[in-house]
């Protein structure tokens, strides 16, 4: 049987990555192969693109440069590590895939739906989620977290103020809205066990 | 009255980059200011994505990948030299563009014209150059003079055999035949001046 593909996704400093690696460990322990990835990135050529993306000032690419490099990333990712993962069985949970694109180049950038699932489609042969997961937090805690966890040295979208972290949760909301089935939210207030243990019951369906 | 984008295309080693620079140099002379540059490349981060798409073996990126760090090197190109010169009334030379990719990427690579014209119009906004001049050597001797300048090191493309040269020769014989108005075939043997002066005769009536 195939494996499924779980993604994860939300602003910076919900959890993505801890629940990613969590999720991955409960799946392994119920006998369920899993691998637990990122993007941009997962990949050395896509990590390789990611330190492009993520690296220098606010203003080093433009919102369409941007979109592409993400596209170059995910292809990278999809065809070498994504798909062969999915014919061997394997779960992969991904820490951002489809949803950061339209809301990060989308919503935020302005670049239209149409134009970024295009390229979604050419770069991972049209490859969608079987269900993906939307953590949310008040922009004020989530800003809190990144801030925390960056130690001061953010990245390019960290970096950004409280009013871009705003904009992203109501792009990730709007996403919420336009794919109900696919799209589901999760508290991510509390403890990383309170969170962990929404996120199964919403995967828990999938391994029957 | 805005300026004019003349690309230079061919294989390996047919003198693109001196002629660019010929040409270039002649406009000037004219009283017609003109900027030379390079695909993929011609501003900082173009020539960093440049980097990755040069370096490594030749199986680092599949053809996917590739056309997409492409279209992203185009992109900021475009945008942060192409269009503010032309908008400047300037004359933009370029050494490799759109049919580059679709002879690299598409007659060889194997993707659609549809696909890679999609990705060119994203990145470039539609941009079509006013004249292609494709310079054209046989096979042999255009290998010989990219070994001769690589000094032993080639890159990714310059690296491959001679039937891949052959193939991409062919690729652009089929860009001459597609579009017969805007790509003009330049025979590119013979000494630098001579291949000038054909130059000079196609660019000239662009000049009146």
């Amino acid at each position: 049987m195939a494996g499924r593909l779980i993604t994860l996704e939300g602003g910076e400093g919900v959890g993505k990555s801890t629940q990613a690696r969590l999720l991955c460990d409960w799946l392994s322990g119920q006998g369920t192969s899993a691998v637990a990835t990122r993007e941009p990135g997962g990949t050395p050529g896509a990590e390789a693109i990611r330190g492009l993306l993520l690296g220098g000032s606010e203003d080093r690419w433009s919102v369409t440069t941007e979109a592409l490099l993400v596209a170059a990333a995910r292809s990278d990712h999809v065809e070498r590590l994504i798909r062969p993962a999915l014919a061997a069985g394997k779960w992969v949970i991904c820490d951002r895939f489809l949803d950061s694109t339209l809301a990060y180049q989308g919503g935020e950038g302005g670049l239209s739906d149409d134009v970024l699932l295009n390229l979604h489609d050419i770069a991972s042969g049209g490859l969608r989620p079987d269900l993906t997961l939307v953590l949310t937090l008040d922009a004020e805690e989530s800003a809190r977290r990144a801030a925390a966890r960056d130690g001061g040295r953010p990245d390019r979208f960290g970096a950004r103020d409280a009013a871009f972290h705003r904009r992203i949760d109501a792009a990730f909301q709007a996403r919420l809205k336009a794919e109900p089935v696919r799209c589901r939210q999760v508290d991510a207030s509390g403890s990383a066990e309170e969170v962990t243990g929404r996120i199964r019951a919403l995967v828990a369906p999938l391994l029957q």
